[in-house]
């Protein structure tokens, strides 16, 4: 870890930190300015969370439509991608005898939540089977040949697991084709890859933000087409609902606005990583690990072009309970899991704290996993 | 303000706080440990995240459990009221030609919430209209002819914007007779009144525990009966749906559990307010309250007996802009809005730091109104 990187973060010096994109890291700064924040609505709250909340909505509502590419009337803040994909699979028409389209790479939630509302309407859930290592032509094919009454084909901007970068602006074109709308999950974009909504051709899209900006969580973003700004509603009823898209997810109940109010500047100091060349060294050294952990026997999820900037999955031939246990052991913070096949995963992030040595200490943990 | 409690607050003190009601307020100490928790789980948010966090949700649910007479497998722990009412508004089950009963005096978003279920399923939800000043023998008069296909009852502990004690016990066993299920919103029960779920006689019972302890928002609980522990979901599906109720509310996608964390700092600092008798000496105030402002032609929404200990609610005979420019003018914080037959309430809470003189400030600003 970069010491005078770590030391803007409040990590555990003892833990070598790969593991950004599971909640994302706010630093010292951004939860600094969170608390004061939080105390500073605590003067008043009847303003604090009356009326100034609803100008802050508004100012920050089209910050993040600046960040996407999208229109402010057609953008809703929302507290993380999981409220915005229970929104969109509980309030976007769907028919008995309608189909949604995804694989099976696509987040485990979001599957399940497609799946609840499609047996409650009497609607089918398709999920292909995503091949892993992909190839993007691969993944664009499994899209060429979409059911009749196919509805909504969901997938991601970057799968979540797998950690791959998906064909939309192709599987948009296959969509649109067959009659079919698509929903992106881009919980892994903002603040790490391109987003802009207005040229992908979906219907939705959504986000969240605190995973690659440095603001405390939980901060997410969802866009919608223009004619659906009044279709789509929370999953959750709450006050506003009968009003416009941004105040309508504005009110979930009591919450924490608090990570709104400082989005701006935690954009600002994403900027200063970005503007200093940090993060395309953490790009770097996201490269750096493909390369000394294929040598160890790990598999990329997907060829190089479906490799996002910081975000890089493997096939590891160990049980997983073993590669668990190996990585706690030497304190190195990874996400790890399956595949959609069974097959053990880990997926790595790297970020402006990382450095080379952290990579050798997991390609050191890796050395010491027993053979396949 | 009671200037050395007012201290414990971070409240502005150019103003008169009468509002506890409607966020709660945290107190400088709770922002401190809540900044702290959140600051100690950064160092390693796999751990502070994963395990632990369900280790924590596990102790803070027995202890909420304890604190309203539940068996802790039976409690879930939510982030408030609201996305309690979403859950259960969407997972009970609800059939066609069923009824779902309330009176108007419910909170607008749960009563909003069981429209669009029922509107989902055929069903309809009946309205009735409560009639205030309110008296508790009429409202329990209300409940007595349910309809056929009477499927649930929802009814507040205690109402929001009229703010009267409701006849739980009676309404539950009009409804037991109806072969109705009730549910209740507690939304302003625990921290402020007694609430034992096991002697009531409902299906479910929610509420906010950020509004009456001094834990930051947001924070509030879910019980529901035995029966039902495998039915209710949260409204948006997210990971863990499959698993026992606490875990299953236990992950709503990204969130921030350092209320969670420190709830039982918060029923700390509580009880020493509670055996300081300073609890008792806001009830007190708030009589003193209904008094002044009685005599001043406010009308107390409900009979003595309906008036919750430190939350009083109040007709107000003024148009309502005309008494929020006064109130604004005078510094004053209360809740006002409506009765549901449109009459201007108004409503106040005291608490900890109220003194004579906050209440002698409304008094002033209510005297200044013009005459109706």
């Amino acid at each position: 870890m970069i010491r005078s990187l770590v030391e803007e973060f409040a990590f555990d010096p003892a833990v070598v930190q790969l593991n950004h994109a599971s909640f994302g890291a706010p630093t010292r700064a951004a939860l600094t300015w969170h608390d004061a924040v939080r105390r500073a609505a605590e003067a008043d709250t009847s303003a604090s969370l009356g009326k100034a909340l609803q100008d802050d909505l508004r100012r920050v509502g089209a910050v993040v439509a600046g960040l996407i590419g999208a229109d402010p009337a057609d953008v809703a803040i929302v507290t993380a991608s999981t409220e915005a994909s229970g929104a969109l699979s509980t309030s976007l028409p769907l028919a008995a005898g309608d189909v949604v389209v995804l694989t099976d790479g696509e987040y485990e939630s979001v599957i399940r939540a497609w799946q609840v509302r499609a047996e409650a309407v009497g609607a089918t859930v398709l999920r292909l089977p995503l091949p892993v290592p992909a190839a993007s032509a691969a993944v664009v094919d499994l899209f060429t040949a979409l059911p009749a009454r196919t509805r909504y084909v969901v997938l991601s901007s970057i799968t979540s697991s797998t950690a791959l970068r998906m064909p939309v602006a192709e599987v948009a074109r296959l969509a649109a084709d067959a009659g079919a709308a698509l929903v992106v999950d881009a919980a892994h974009s903002v603040g790490h890859e391109p987003l802009d909504v207005s040229t992908l051709g979906a219907a939705a899209i959504y986000g969240s933000l605190h995973k690659w900006l440095p603001v405390p969580r939980p901060l997410g973003f969802l866009w919608v087409d223009r004619a659906l700004v009044d279709v789509v509603r929370p999953a959750a009823v709450a006050l506003h609902l009968d009003e416009p898209l941004l105040q309508r997810f504005g009110w979930r109940g009591t919450w924490d606005p608090a990570p709104v109010r400082g989005l701006e500047r935690a954009l600002d100091e994403w900027r200063t990583w970005d503007d200093g060349g940090r993060l395309d060294a953490a790009a770097a050294l996201a490269d750096r690990a493909d390369q000394l952990l294929t040598e160890l026997g790990w598999v990329p999820t997907g060829e190089p072009s479906m490799r996002p900037a910081r975000l890089r999955g493997f096939v590891v031939p160990t049980p997983l309970p073993v590669l668990r246990e190996t990585l706690a052991a030497a304190g190195v913070r990874l996400w790890t899991g399956t595949v959609p096949d069974g097959r053990t995963a880990a997926r790595l992030a790297t970020h402006v704290y990382t450095d080379e040595a952290d990579l050798n200490r997991l390609a050191a943990a890796a050395r010491s996993l027993p053979a396949a």
